[in-house]
């Protein structure tokens, strides 16, 4: 059976949302895009723009750069979600200087109670040396332990490299 | 026939110790914790702290930020012994001004010689960008030269990522 | 059948190169290294003569920093060639203030164009925190898009951890 629950985990311009949207292109539900990225700058912006461009017409686009948790709770179970992206959630969340670890709780509680399909893309954000900046850490702890019950939570998770999947958890048929 | 010896890498807060822990709580055999943290600051005192308690009471603890060679030799072969972490380790080596080649021979030779089973937990730190700094840079090769020659010597290597392991080498049953 | 096109991705002192070139030994073939790297200064300058010394004599070795799609072109069917590495290349384009997305077209055409056995070794750099410098993220992005399309131009793919391989596409059999 095919799984409900998708955690997608990659690099920076590894490919992985991308490779989520090709999985969400299967289920023939009708998709919801929860979009978390925010546009401060003219960089963020073409980002943005060059994404939605990529994706297409055909999904129901929700912003909620914070609000994912109220977001997922409007999903009906005939729909097929995709959260793009934990990691900027997370770093929206660390910039309005809310509590990391209760937003992870609402976020995980959220997902636990969504009715719908969900894939979850995040940032492996560890596999550098230690960053200088003290703020940095913190994020990179906080994004290693919500990666972590993100992964939980799936019932199929993937590392995405180059692109290509390395199934780490379940199975993707 | 269960591995003697494992290696296990993984990023920060990728669920690597926890991992390795659960390895060890496998064995059935007294547990050994060499540890190598210093706490210089609160950050580091603190997170000393959460892994003791997270770990429990039922684990003999060495503190050995530097002389994990002298700690290895006095495992027996009755008892079942986590390393965590190489990373710290070499890091400490690093501010002590040790000579990293030379400390990494001394290393493989007592994990060659060590009677228990062991577990080596280690950061997988090359797969960010170069970093600015040529200390940075000069860690990171050395962590990288030591990852590969721990993979050399283990029975079984995993990588963990989102606190679930992928297998590089041999097998964990 | 042994796959004819090879991209090995890996992070900073992870085995990738030494992996790469036990791959090409297997061939049978006449060897040629294209050689990607420019000595700037002793750092570098003691990397490529390690490395030279490390791979040996008989390799017909090609100095290319910067143009790899020539010396694919020149590369006969009878040989196997080793690509080491992308991400020298891409840096050195960048350094040289040339059109990334235009040259890593050039080199993905030069590569379907190869008459020889190809292995193409590149970085993985995107699974650290998000790098302060601008240039930096403009390069891990350029990174990241070139590592999809070697992913997908290659019939095998691997990835290199600690020195040993997890395979993301083909077989290495």
């Amino acid at each position: 059976m095919r799984p409900k629950r998708i955690f997608v985990l990659g690099g920076a311009r590894s490919g992985k949302s991308r490779f989520a949207e090709a999985l969400l292109g299967e289920t023939g539900k009708p998709r919801v895009y929860i979009a978390t990225a925010q546009a401060f700058d003219g960089e963020m912006k073409h980002r943005i723009a060059q994404h939605k461009a990529d994706r297409g017409a055909d999904w129901r686009t929700v912003e909620a750069p914070l609000e994912v948790a109220s977001a997922l709770g409007e999903v009906s179970a005939q729909e097929a979600v995709l959260l793009d992206c934990a990691t900027l959630w997370l770093s929206n969340q660390l910039l309005a200087e809310a509590d990391l670890s209760g937003q992870s709780d609402a976020l995980l509680a959220a997902l636990e109670a969504c009715a719908g399909e969900v894939v979850v893309v995040s940032n492996e954000v560890g596999q550098g040396i230690v960053p200088e900046n003290a703020l940095a850490r913190r994020f990179r702890d906080a994004q290693g332990r919500l990666n972590q019950r993100l992964a939980a939570w799936a019932d199929c998770a993937v590392l995405v490299a180059a692109g290509l999947p390395l199934v780490l958890k379940g199975s993707l048929e």
